[in-house]
């Protein structure tokens, strides 16, 4: 059974074409990349915002609306799930470590 | 074999009792929260931007390193990535779909 | 006269006490600190957006959204326009310029 | 006397063609928009994460920085803060005040 971000992004990218007055997802492909990278922002605010008053309820929530709209921000933008995995994999180097490496994505496999 | 995004998060929770010298993990989070809030707003900044401009393989950069700053978050506050998922399979009801209601996180399983 | 930007905080204090079903402000200071730091959050990556677009037009209009927004958060945490242009003027310093000293907000008068 | 707004763009616009090298101002331009807007979104966030911490003095300090990169900004796109006063005092109406209309930046000039 496939993970569930997986699973989420599939039902995302099979809503691309949908209806948008029946769908919130349609409604935001509809509505464009601008509009989609607007509501990341609001989410990521939301975020930091409950994770700086110390409430994880609202986080974990937030959490999940800021991974639901990212989602969202793959899909209009022709990538997927399993290629931001690669990325994170390249990071993580042999026994390693993700470690983002400030300004220029290097990796830095012992950190 | 645990899923990329578990993976990175049990490295992540791995490192919270490292040298901060040693390890930019270890550093963000002998910073505390504050400042892990704040490289999730500039990777979401940088996010949003790459995908604005067009740029897929700028953004995947981007997004591996926003789940880096948000799984980082999510250990700091001490909850789980499975926490976050058991909202997003709530939202997704049955058969349904994750759907975003706008401010009160309602669930609406069949947009 | 007063500046502009002094009017519109003198404005935007004096609705701090009406009444909410009345005032979008009010109902902004009735919300609270985190809500009225998410608007900004908002107008932000509002105008980030349109910044990167490249649209004057747009950018005008989301940048009078961010100061309008960013007055009521001075205003709701209890600080004035007066308090950070006085930030800004120590930066100044003699003669010299507002420099960002990236982390520790030094004084840079001659860059 | 210009007020300080105005006195801190027109420095700022004075540094356009300066040596990046001596001047965080004229390096930043020389980083072009997609940077410079960057910037404000970090800036942004740490004027977020003041507030919502109840830090006046920190606010105060980030509000500066938040201005000063929004200002940078606005050269970079060559509009003005004379242009964003039009807009606020378009909104403000007659007597009335200014009121952000959610999405289309109606006026709602007595609320």
């Amino acid at each position: 059974m496939p993970h569930i971000f997986e699973q989420l992004f599939a039902i995302i990218t099979s809503k691309q074409s949908d209806d948008p007055a029946q769908s919130y997802t349609a409604q935001l492909f509809a509505q464009g990349l601008p509009k989609i990278a607007q509501k990341l922002g609001e989410e990521a605010t939301e975020t930091i915002i409950a994770a700086v008053q110390g409430d994880p309820a609202q986080l974990k929530q937030e959490s999940a609306d800021l991974l639901y709209h990212l989602f969202v921000l793959w899909a209009a933008s022709g990538i997927t799930p399993e290629e931001v995995a690669d990325v994170l994999k390249q990071r993580l180097g042999t026994g390693g470590l993700v470690e983002k490496a400030a300004r220029d994505h290097k990796i830095s496999p012992a950190q």
